[in-house]
């Protein structure tokens, strides 16, 4: 195992090295599109769409649709009791 | 400063201790009202409540009433334009 | 259950009110908390304290020493291995 | 703008859509890289490596060297300070 000088440590260590270095790249790559959304939602708000209501409306589509039917039938129930319709 | 093997340096060690003891005893109390409020989201979900739903409810009413209002008409124009009315 | 326009459905929002209303003052009473922990920081930063060692101590003094000691050794083997010893 | 029964209406719908589907490709995409990231730590444990020191090193070497031992030697400060030297 690691910290052993001895021909296992070092091989140990060798591969430690390599899990990290392919760790990183994959977060590095990870960063990048990261940065492509980030845009993309800077270049959807310069044409005057708001960046919370599409995140709202991604989330949404992530839903199966029954569910979000019952969830969003079920809101506005409490809402109704909460007394905040409008 | 710290680590001063000095008065300074021990005063300055005991006002870090203090500091982290105020800390500490503020974070615990901090602990048990979130014990308190999951308790209480248990409790109503006992009786037939569904918790996400009440999430919801308690972060619209923190929100103005006009920009909730603005934001759940913007929601429903984007989800006409995707298609997502039901 | 909520939604009836019954006696049943009145109950159900009345008993819907009181636990938001409940959840609400915890969650007040937790902000005020919050709000003390962060003047402590910002008094502690205010004498030289750092702000982010501080908060790395508390993490610290909350693991079981046995378990903290396994893993500084840990890390320090890790650290070995990838060549950032200093 | 959306939800005008227009030519200019269509046409923002359109353009919502394809910002969508293009936000939508690039979150699939970097999900498949979390992925990885996950399996290469699940590899790295099947052969006897710690993630969370994994983790640990990733952060550091994320960060500036003298940073980096400044902030160790002041967390050595602090917890000789708090008794909490082994």
């Amino acid at each position: 195992m690691i910290g052993h000088n001895s021909t296992a440590g070092s091989l140990a260590a060798d591969r430690l090295k390599a899990f990290v270095d392919r760790i990183e790249r994959l977060e590095e790559e990870k960063r990048g599109l990261q940065e492509d959304i980030k845009d993309l939602f800077t270049e959807a708000k310069g044409v005057g769409f708001d960046s919370k209501i599409i995140r709202i409306c991604l989330r949404l589509r992530k839903m199966d649709k029954a569910d979000r039917q019952e969830k969003e039938a079920k809101l506005k129930l409490y809402k109704t009791a909460m007394g905040m319709t409008d």
